[in-house]
């Protein structure tokens, strides 16, 4: 089967008022749910966001980015071994699952099904966005959505339909993210013309004046993503799994 | 686009001797590669392990099981913020990068490369098989990889022509996994009932029977993912993560 999508393909951030079916939903995310999963546990739930008030409540949590203020709905995929320890429980079994490994199971399997819904969804005509603000506000997400014990807030995808185009990012070249046999460390002058493609972005121009910045690199260490932003919020996401019984 | 492929596939445990070529792995990754990532920092490198000799240091580590051992190439996908982080610093820009959350981004960034190179892999006709055991040897796994500072392995992909057929594995009915607006706790009633499509399953009637237990919900617990060990592993997942850098 060649698909040309998979390179074609472009994150959608402006959504048109059009609604989603149920039925698409539903077909998506049966589809979505055959994709790989550990042990056949499906360690992940979706609570979907559609409601106009309930959206209200949400979306201030995603910063009011458009991707989130115009989406029809948020799927927010949380990684879940609640379920499976409940469904133990009943069977007289003695479940273990309330600890960092379990943790990454669930993480792992709640992105890989996040990843297949995107997928689907854009094959349909849909647009999506993941929302990386889940882990932003992952302590108040979990109260929004009543998240119980063994269930966190890991990926939040935008659906809806797209309001205009979008252009595919270049990406690196592939020998900068391919490694043969063992990892090898690349000198500066090889990196410096892997992330050309990155400086050489007419958009990136436009950010580096925006914040008085040298280039753009500063502007994703001393804007997008600073060090101190990233501790802090390190922290609440380690407290939060302390909080759901995955960490100690 | 409406694609029969996606509540069709099901996971590869065994492959032929036939090879993968270099020009279709390199597709394969390439397209991959247009799958949406964190802040377009694509915070994931992929270890292609293909050679016999550094594959039978590798299979063991995976517990030389069938979809390892019989695989044309293990694919070890690490988050890494090595690369990203060395830009930074060329670029006379801090990078901050060094904590839980920014390996939260690189995580996610990881798997969802990781199902996109699936999807693809196995649109074209390969088979594939995540393989857990990953986590289980990490420590390892990343000394033989010679995995630098800001670089964990996060899933493990065997791919290779597929030996044989394989039947889609049945999943939990769909309202199991979805939730309305807020997390929705089921009943023991309706916990067993979603997952009587496992209790069904023939052959985890046999797995019952071998392992001397009640039921397969034991299987799980006593046998699988028992509790000890994956304290064990949750431990040395959590030092690895301090030894690369991404916890204090």
């Amino acid at each position: 089967m060649d698909i040309k999508y998979f390179q074609n393909r472009a994150t959608i951030r402006n959504y048109t008022e059009q609604n989603i079916s149920q039925d698409l939903l539903e077909e998506i995310i049966k589809e979505a749910s055959h994709a790989p999963t550990c042990g056949c546990m499906q360690l992940y739930s979706i609570i979907v966001t559609r409601d106009k008030q309930e959206l209200e409540k949400l979306v201030p949590l995603h910063y009011s980015q458009p991707a989130a203020a115009t989406a029809n709905m948020i799927l927010t995929i949380c990684a879940d071994f609640n379920r499976f320890t409940k469904w133990c429980y009943i069977n007289n079994a003695n479940p273990g699952f309330d600890n960092f490994h379990s943790f990454l199971n669930a993480f792992t399997d709640a992105v890989i099904l996040a990843q297949q819904i995107v997928t689907i969804a854009e094959m349909k005509g849909l647009g999506s966005c993941y929302l990386g603000t889940v882990t932003y506000n992952a302590d108040k997400i979990s109260d929004l959505l009543q998240l119980p014990t063994l269930v966190v807030p890991v990926v939040s995808v935008s659906l809806g339909y797209p309001e205009g185009d979008a252009k595919p990012t270049p990406r690196l070249p592939l020998n900068a993210v391919i490694h043969a046999e063992k990892y090898r460390e690349d000198s500066d002058c090889d990196i410096k013309e892997f992330f050309k493609v990155r400086e050489n972005d007419p958009d990136n121009k436009t950010y580096i004046k925006e914040n008085g910045k040298e280039n753009i690199a500063q502007v994703f260490t001393d804007v997008r993503y600073p060090g101190d932003t990233n501790e802090k919020l390190s922290e609440m996401y380690l407290t939060l799994l302390k909080t759901k019984g995955f960490l100690h």
